[in-house]
């Protein structure tokens, strides 16, 4: 007989409850103990925090981990329940897909019993601990080879209710940058999963290469202004200071906003991240590589835009993505 | 008959010359032909610049590129040589070491020529490039998974005259940190075969995973400095701005400053670089996985000290370095 996939406590009942969430073994690897920690505090929100969906993002992790150290005694009402390392495998390889079976596990939701290993994780995730909660916050970052501002992103969900509360979830992170993203129907998301329930599911984003004490305050202090908002703790929301700026705003980016190289080259930025760039401005050089008479190729804004990511120097194939343009929602 | 290393243009002759230092072909792959310019405006310093020594630290190439831009127009005397990517093949792939033969090139100078491709390229430099100067900037970065402060480092030389010289090339910079490295002799340096030809060489460093176009300014502004304190171009120096600051300090880190991680785990950071701890403060943390009910292992500074490089969060094993502490060098 198969083991089912199971949470080693009982959600309901009142109090912290720390354990595991265990996903069965396959014929890929053994079980996998996930840790979660249950906070029940009676009625009010439910609320799933994940991290460590992609294995080289490491903000959610620690964010989540610190969480951990607090929210048992602050929250005053509500369900939360944490689980900070859901890939584990990729974690500790520092990959964004899972090593054992190769397979990005944010696009094999929601998964299968009798899969591979990101499969079973998956389906571990939905089957036992979506079903427990209303809300989602699955703490991501942008690529170890982006620099990205700090953010909250949802892509648009046709019902509009609920994409009006994703928003106010989303902005009450009080992060630069709130963003819609334009869904290009990537299959297996966590995230259709969960709208396609009705639930809300915010993604936040952190970008850039290292993860410093500092990147992972502001990280901290935006989810702590989203569970203020969202009524479990007490508190006043504070604008976390980023860059010398405490502020936010609502942006959108459109599938035609990745910019990218238009040949094989060392990428150079020449702009920074919430940059606003006019029509025509550089955002970036391409050299190219093996000789010093070329000039460089310019690489420019198509629309006047907010520079949202953008890629760290590098060598780039040709078509690669070097920068992801927003501009400001129009309501 | 074998192919010599060499120079395709004439460094003696005065002006510009662009073309490629050959470094020959041998059994395990093509001949490279690494992009070179020349810049000779009579008597003067002797510099050669190189960048992408290790294919991950993006930098120096890019840094390197851009004072090919002005450079020609600006330098009022003597010869600068500039060579930006003397590893193309590591540069293309992201890798510290050559893809070819996987060595570190900065392992195995002076090289050989009848050796594997990295003790190619080492020979090529060390052969051709090297004679032709008295001063080298040999442009690193840190590490792409460690944030450290921007800096000009250099292992003491028993020959007093010379370390002075060192000291004050690599001072004029005006980065935040001026480093004394101690030495443990590790064979096959690029540092070790000029220094022991008597000539000047330093390696700036800038560290931090994603390359901004913030880093690439002030890490240009950094040899900037150095390229007026030469003589060699004319202007006024300044500190460029890094985190709100405009210093420079002379530090010195001995072997002992390495801190490690006590057993696997995530680490956090807790500190930031150029932070100074005091001795027993807390420099970061390390998570157990796989519980949430097992304490953070707190790793604590054994001497008062300033953070120099911290790692950035992620997933270490049992004595993997994870922050390089350093001290005011007592003079």
């Amino acid at each position: 007989m198969t083991e089912m996939p199971h949470l080693t406590f009982d959600i309901n009942i009142p109090g912290v409850s720390t354990g595991h969430l265990v996903v069965p073994k396959g014929a890929d690897c053994e079980a996998l103990w996930l840790p979660v920690i249950g906070i029940n505090k009676g009625e009010g929100p439910r609320l799933l925090i994940t991290g460590g969906n992609h294995g080289d993002e490491l903000e959610g992790p620690i964010v989540a981990r610190r969480l951990v150290e607090w929210l048992p005694e602050s929250q005053t009402c509500g369900t939360v329940i944490i689980a900070p390392e859901i890939n584990p495998l990729a974690l500790k390889a520092w990959t964004r897909n899972t090593p054992v079976d190769g397979k990005n596990l944010n696009r094999v939701f929601p998964g299968r019993a009798d899969g591979s290993v990101s499969e079973r994780i998956a389906d571990a995730v939905s089957r036992v601990l979506l079903p427990m909660v209303d809300t989602v916050f699955d703490l991501h970052s942008y690529s170890p080879i982006w620099d990205c501002a700090p953010s909250v992103i949802m892509h648009p969900v046709a019902d509009a209710n609920l994409m009006a509360k994703m928003v106010r979830v989303a902005e009450a992170f009080k992060l630069p940058v709130t963003l819609i993203w334009e869904h290009d129907e990537t299959p297996g998301m966590f995230d259709t999963v969960a709208h396609n329930q009705g639930k809300v599911l915010v993604c936040s984003e952190f970008g850039g290469g290292i993860v410093t004490a500092n990147a992972l305050a502001i990280y901290e202090a935006g989810v702590r202004n989203a569970l203020i908002a969202l009524g479990l703790v007490e508190g006043k929301a504070e604008h976390p200071r980023y860059r010398q700026r405490q502020s936010s705003q609502t942006l959108e980016t459109l599938l035609s906003d990745a910019l990218e190289s238009p040949a094989p080259g060392i990428f150079e930025p020449r702009c920074s991240i919430l940059d606003e760039v006019k029509q025509g401005g550089l955002i970036g050089v391409l050299h190219s590589m093996g000789s010093l008479s070329a000039q460089p190729i310019e690489i420019c804004a198509p629309t006047t835009s907010i520079v949202y990511a953008i890629r760290s120097a590098g060598y780039v194939d040709s078509n690669e993505s070097v920068a992801r343009l927003a501009r400001p929602l129009k309501v």
